[in-house]
């Protein structure tokens, strides 16, 4: 992957591939998860412990020597119950379905374990399987290994199983490193079934998405753009009118209304929720890593804006070039407008910050409008304080409103002022020079 | 369509999928247009009324009970004039072209009538097109009666056709509703037509897209691209240069002179003219719906800008991240910077306005300059007013011009300054409060 | 191509297709150019001349008369020296590689001349290679001329070819016009060696695009698409991760690091250095035309930025909607937030500079915060002046820097201030209005 990070936690929609797998198998009850680690099995580790949202049980299981993928899955062995059905996955294959875990699963049996198997049109390199007259798994015969007849069969291994922990146990001993690369191969185990009498029951899948593995960053992108569009197509048939879903990103869970429309190349991160007849401008972002966004029904996000942690009720609007950081909270009919900037602060029903404004730590009340060019100075180089502008107050443009400081309900800031006391209900503040007129003034010379 | 709009008021290229359908039918000399429309008929009439720009007599009828298509036709029945040719073409196959209109049209005799076919690769699903021995058409065969070799028909029904309203008016009636649906169907017009000594002339588009119906949002995302990309690739043959026609959009109409640039991920909407050499950036919106927006030769507009309804002079310079709202006019020579909103204004020729301004209900000179972080104090929380600005002014940076105000030609204002009262030709104004040093200042403590 | 630009100077990734061509040549050791200008030679020259990072020695010939691409070549004929190689290339292919021209080369004897040929799905409209019994090239019949058989070749012509200039010297003048257009085709070169007992050896290539020549607009498109996703398929390769291959634009050069994560729809323009795990967001626009950009390692530019001319250390964070003009530096740690525009400045180490500032012509020390819509007032209409800010200076929000004027090290200036004069280091500067409160004031009326 040319990268310091392990392939494992390389991202797919922002997310680890490990994850994805992870997350597949949290349909399976009661299942228990042992991960093999080899290379930088700590952060491994911590980083998914730390991304998953609601960690399943993890038995991690340290590979020290790199000996092969049969060597890999013998590390985890003596941590599995013998009365289990062990279900092997790949770390790198990030998208296999959970569906097509179950289907794995319903056909192992005292008799039997499951191989996951897929029809390409190009098998060029892959393992094939070879069946015999019944129709039943008999070999799997690698590429380098294969005769003219052979290469002709589409099927091909995926390397993914079901098996009796008990099965395996007896079996994956048994696998040898007797070959080129001195390493134990996981498929031998397909031949040692057969050998032993263990059917190989082929669970074949039509989508090559989810059998597909991850070895470098051109793989990875065509796996991204996959499974953006797949996301999209799932939103679409939900009822969501998108531009282009070929320009759609969602990092995250994105849950939907009815006639919520979102137009071209928006991007969309942790968990966002937007409800009926909310439309998402051209270019947003919408959320971020971890973070919730809430979106109300009719709201309007105009273009080019980008919303984090935020709460955003029924009927606003937003944008564009707005920016609400973590912890904003609109009440409805609320707007906030071109080139504004808010953070930890609630602006109140259909109140409005409509240009070039930062909003920090600040609680607006209702029908308030606050000018353009209006700061709240939150920070003293030091602390952060709190600002409370109250319902109907009019903050006149150009303002600055050193924090703490109170405006009162239906009172008035004079355009240009810094305010530092607080200002009665009712009240006009003015805090500014006065105008001084200098008639037939020079220009400054061109030095 | 999982939506409260009716399917023929969902969006293609930002207009209703009918207006399509209603612009390809204008090409038609006195044409009488006949709607038929069920499910909220008086939403999709009100708004395809306000929507059309030259909206032409249109008939509209209402289909109260959804007995199916051939029930709809009939509901127009009365309406039709004896003497001429009815097309019946559907609400939810927007593309369908004014030639291919045109077409239909002059089969139509007093022994034919005239229908729409294509050949598809995969017709499944489909009427199937049966001929005779000479090729004229016998049979509409719907997919579950088709018979292996009817299936391997590829040529299909669109169910778009053309015929005398004399025959019409005979045939409809007769079609019956004895079928699995208790629908009438017009296919059935077919049948009866061969049955009646009517020939059926097929009209055979090579065109996918023009017949292509919508039933789901992914099917008008699907048709949203073609279209969008078809539009693309006209304007290329007219001359623009692309960065990537798959990352165009263009809803409305858009006029274009010689070596118009345009860059990726644009959005145009409303009428949109842009003459000889007008470069767009990357990510820019221009126009907005129902607007009319004009940019003149040579003004490049810098990235990630938006323009709604604007007149913009030549040599202009505009962006990047600039928004100029409805009623701005810019003067040649103009430059609007970044993060600069403007509003009902007017720039002059040569004039500045670089960074981080507001400009609203403002008339700017000739060659001014208005410094950053400008801000033209348009509104008192009730009323509107007008700030003038003169030929040659200098506005020093964070100013604020509290409206209705007037600076005069020449005439210079302070960085900083709050200005209440006009300044007169030449005359320096200044109105900031005096500076005061404190030496030895303890800063705030972290509380 | 329906512009008023030659056709060998519309852009490809940015660059004029001529100077693509002129690229690929560099390769050859010692090679002198001989470009034969018809349609407004002085322009071509020029530009090429000028946007050349390092120009080549190159031997402009004009083409008075448009008489056929033989005639073209006839033109630098009296220019080339006699023992020699010709390479013979187009201006409108402009992505010919530089390994296809040595194979040309190599195959050049004073027994052979090389032609470049390429196997095409649809042959259709070129000029069809004809190999006798033993795989010798001996004909190439065009399109208009060739039966059924013939048509059915798919190699064909690209027009390239290289040739012992003694053999082309002899050759080219025998070349006749004597065909329906009158004019000198270089293609008659061909079967005028084979008449001349010179072997035409057929270089193959399989790439299309290299041999892929632009005559309009959409095929302009069509390639520019084609190199855009080759270049990231190439940065891929080198471990770049990139949200989406098919929205990255590349229109110069782009040197990365590990672990570089490049979200979608970014624009990369000139020189661009992406360090160590510099994370690029979405929508960013990087560098500029002929500019030079170097990001060290760990910087993150969030979404919607722009980056000119200017040099990030490690670790910084610039954006959203950051602006870095030409001239800026930040050093390692320094945070540039939303809404800011910097210009010909340097911001210290660690420090801020975050909300809706304008910082131009200024230096800040290390570890300094620059408060919310700050303005550097750089410019009094005539003269550029400098702002100089200490090491831990804190600027309150919402003031103006009168330049020249120094805040020294560790200064506050109070929020909404203006300041004109120097500031001592440790020193609290304040110049703003008193603010004074009237109660009970009455709204203005609605007029």
């Amino acid at each position: 992957m040319k990268s310091h990070l392990p392939k494992v936690l390389q991202p797919l929609a922002g997310r680890p591939l490990l994850s994805h797998v992870i997350d597949s198998c949290s349909v399976l009850p009661d299942a228990q998860l042992h991960i093999v680690v080899g290379h930088k099995a700590e952060q491994v580790r911590s980083t998914i412990e730390q991304e998953l949202q609601n960690p399943p049980l993890m038995h991690w299981v340290e590979q020290t020597e790199q000996l092969g993928t049969g060597h890999a899955v013998q590390q985890a062995l003596p941590g599995l119950a013998d009365n289990g059905i062990a279900l092997l996955l790949c770390g790198d294959v990030p998208l296999i379905s959970a569906t097509t875990l179950l289907k794995l699963f319903e056909k192992v049996s005292d008799t039997n374990m499951a191989l996951l198997t897929i029809e390409l049109d190009n098998p060029f390199g892959f393992g094939r399987i070879v069946r015999d007259d019944n129709g039943d798994v008999c070999q799997i015969v690698e590429q380098k290994d294969a005769n003219e007849s052979i290469q002709a069969i589409g099927e091909i291994n995926t390397g993914m199983m079901a098996i009796k922990t008990s099965h395996l146990k007896q079996l994956l001993p048994q696998i040898s490193n007797d070959n080129a690369q001195q390493e134990y191969y996981l498929t031998d185990l397909i031949s040692l079934c057969v050998e032993n009498g263990i059917g190989v029951e082929a669970v074949q899948t039509n989508d090559e998405i989810e059998v597909m593995g991850i070895n470098d960053k051109v793989q990875l992108a065509s796996l991204e753009r996959a499974f953006q569009y797949r996301q999209a197509e799932a939103l679409m048939r939900e009822g969501v009118t998108m531009a282009d879903p070929s320009r759609f990103d969602l990092r995250g869970q994105l849950t939907v209304g009815m006639d919520v429309f979102i137009d071209i190349n928006c991007v969309f991160e942790g968990w966002v929720e937007l409800q009926d007849g909310v439309t998402i401008g051209a270019n947003c972002i919408i959320g971020s890593p971890g973070a919730q966004v809430t979106i109300k029904a009719g709201t309007e996000i105009k273009p080019n804006s980008m919303v984090e942690a935020a709460h955003i009720d029924e009927s606003c609007t937003v944008g564009p070039y707005a920016r609400l950081r973590p912890g904003t909270v609109l009440k409805s009919g609320a707007k906030i407008g071109n080139f504004v900037e808010t953070k930890k602060s609630v602006v109140g029903k259909g109140s409005k910050v409509n240009h070039l404004t930062y909003v920090g730590d600040t609680q607006i009340g209702e029908s308030a409008n606050i000018g353009a060019g209006t700061i709240t100075c939150n920070y003293d180089g030091v602390n952060k304080s709190a600002t409370i502008i109250g319902d109907n107050a009019f903050i006149g443009s150009n303002s600055s409103l050193v924090a703490p400081v109170e405006i009162g309900a239906g009172a008035t800031v004079g355009a240009g002022s810094t305010i530092t006391q607080n200002i009665e209900d009712g009240a006009l503040a003015v805090a500014r020079g006065r105008q001084k007129n200098i008639p037939n003034w020079p220009r400054p010379r061109k030095k």
